[in-house]
C-alpha cells in the first residue's frame, strides 16, 4: 500500500472468475479480526458463499447486480451477540444484550469488520463491493444463511479478483465533511456549491438525462433511494431485529 | 504498512502531547473520504475538537477515560443525513429520508468512514482509540457539537500521537468467526474451547480477582456492560434517533 493507495482506491463491480481459496479467505479473515472491537467482544460473524447454487439464491437477494453475480465469493457479515452470549450463559452470568443498544454496538463491531476485509483485500490485490441491498431483504438472507436468534446480517462484500482496475470516484470536498469544534451551519448557497460538480459531471448528466428527469437529486429522491422503498425497508429491517432477540 | 501491520496494530489509550495540525487533520479527512459510501452519498460528518476547554467538556462525556482526556484530538463521527437532504431540497426533488432505514444506512456509512480515519491515521504513525461510550451520552454530545436535524454522533475517536507503541490484543480464532454457507452451530464444548485461552490470560485472571468475580463472563456481564446499562442506553439512542428526525 503505497500513498497514493487511499485515494485511488474504488469499488469493484465486475470480477474475474478466479476463485478464493480457502486458505486466503482465512488470511484476509484472520487480518480483518484485529481491527478494533468493542470491549474485545468480537460482536460479529461472517458467512463466504462460494458455492454456486448458494450463490446464486444469495446474488437474487441483491437483485442480480453484476457486483454479485460476477464475484466468486459473497461475504454477509452479521452483528452477533449469539457467541458471546452463550459464552456468558455457560459461565454462571446473567447477559443482557437482547436490546436495541446491544444490536448498535453488534452493528457497529460488524461494520468497522467489513471494513477492515476491505482495507486488507485491496492491500492483497483483491477487490470488493458493499451490496447495500442487504438491509433490502434482510430476513430472506438470514433465513438462506440459517442465521440463528441475535445474528443479523448488515454489510455485504463481494470479493474476487477485478475484471478490470476499478476507477476512483468523485467525492464532496473536504470542507463538506469536516467541522471545526462545532457543526457549521452552512447557507444554501454553500451547500450548492459542494455539489456542484458532481452535477457537472458528464456522467450524471447522462443519468438525469436517460431516467427522464429534472436534477440529480432526482434521480436519488425518485429511483435510486425514493421515500416510499425507505419507509418499507424501515419497517422489515426493524422487525428482522425484533425477530433475532434484539 | 507492511506484511505485518494488520495483525500487529493496537489502539492507542495515552497520546503524547503534540498537537494535530489542521494540515494533518486536512490530509487524513481527505484521504478517508475515499472509503466506500453508500450510492456514493457520503451519510456521513466529523466534528473534530481540539480546543482544550471544550475536548474537557467532551471527555466528560466519554466519563474522562484515558484514551479522550490525553488525546489532542477528538473526532466524532456523525450518521448525517441534514446535508443531502438540504441538497435535494434545494434541487426540486422530495427527499424521503426521515426513517430508520436512512438512519440505519447513514451510521454504516459513518462507520466504515470511521474505519477508513483509524487505518490512514496508522498508517501515517498516529494511534487511534474508539470511544464506545458515544451511545451512552449521544444526546449531550450533540448539544454539544450544536448538531442540526438528521446528524447523530456514532462513532468518536480519539487520535494523536502514541505516548507508547501500542499492544495488539488477543483475538479469537478464526473458526469462531468464520462460517462457511450457513450459520454453522457449534457445541458448548467448542464454545467454550473458543474464549478458553481469553479466560486463561493473566492480565483477565487478574480482572475477575480485582471485581470479586468468579468468572471473566461476570466481568462483562455485571461490570462492563450490565443489562440495566443496556436497556437503558437502548432507550436514550432511540430517543435521539427520533428528536433528530430520522
Amino acid at each position: 500500500m503505497n500513498d497514493q493507495y487511499f485515494t485511488s482506491r474504488g469499488s469493484v463491480r465486475n470480477y474475474s472468475p478466479k476463485p478464493i481459496s480457502d486458505q486466503l479467505l482465512e488470511e484476509i479473515i484472520e487480518k480483518a479480526s484485529h481491527a478494533p472491537t468493542c470491549g474485545n467482544m468480537q460482536l460479529y460473524s461472517v458467512i463466504a458463499t462460494r458455492d454456486p447454487e448458494n450463490k446464486k439464491k444469495l446474488a437474487e437477494q441483491h437483485f442480480n447486480q453484476p457486483a454479485a453475480t460476477t464475484a466468486p465469493c459473497i461475504l454477509t457479515i452479521c452483528a452477533d451477540f449469539n457467541r458471546f452470549e452463550r459464552w456468558c450463559l455457560l459461565n454462571d452470568s446473567k447477559p443482557g444484550y437482547r436490546n436495541f443498544h446491544s444490536f448498535v454496538m453488534a452493528l457497529t463491531d460488524a461494520v468497522i469488520f467489513a471494513q477492515q476485509i476491505v482495507t486488507v483485500a485491496e492491500s492483497m490485490g483483491l477487490g470488493t463491493c458493499y451490496l447495500g441491498t442487504v438491509n433490502y431483504n434482510a430476513a430472506e438472507i438470514a433465513k438462506l444463511l440459517q442465521l440463528p436468534d441475535l445474528v443479523v446480517p448488515v454489510a455485504s462484500l463481494s470479493i474476487g479478483y477485478p475484471a478490470v482496475a476499478p476507477a476512483p470516484c468523485d467525492r464532496l470536498p473536504i470542507k463538506a465533511i469536516l467541522h471545526n469544534e462545532s457543526y457549521r451551519a452552512d447557507s444554501d448557497e454553500v451547500i450548492k456549491e459542494f455539489f456542484a460538480p458532481k452535477e457537472e459531471m458528464d456522467e450524471n448528466k447522462q443519468f438525469v438525462k436517460e431516467n427522464n428527469k429534472k436534477t440529480l437529486a432526482q434521480v436519488f429522491t425518485d429511483i435510486r433511494y425514493p421515500g416510499d422503498l425507505n419507509e418499507t425497508v424501515s419497517e422489515s429491517f426493524a422487525k428482522i431485529i425484533k425477530e433475532k432477540r434484539f
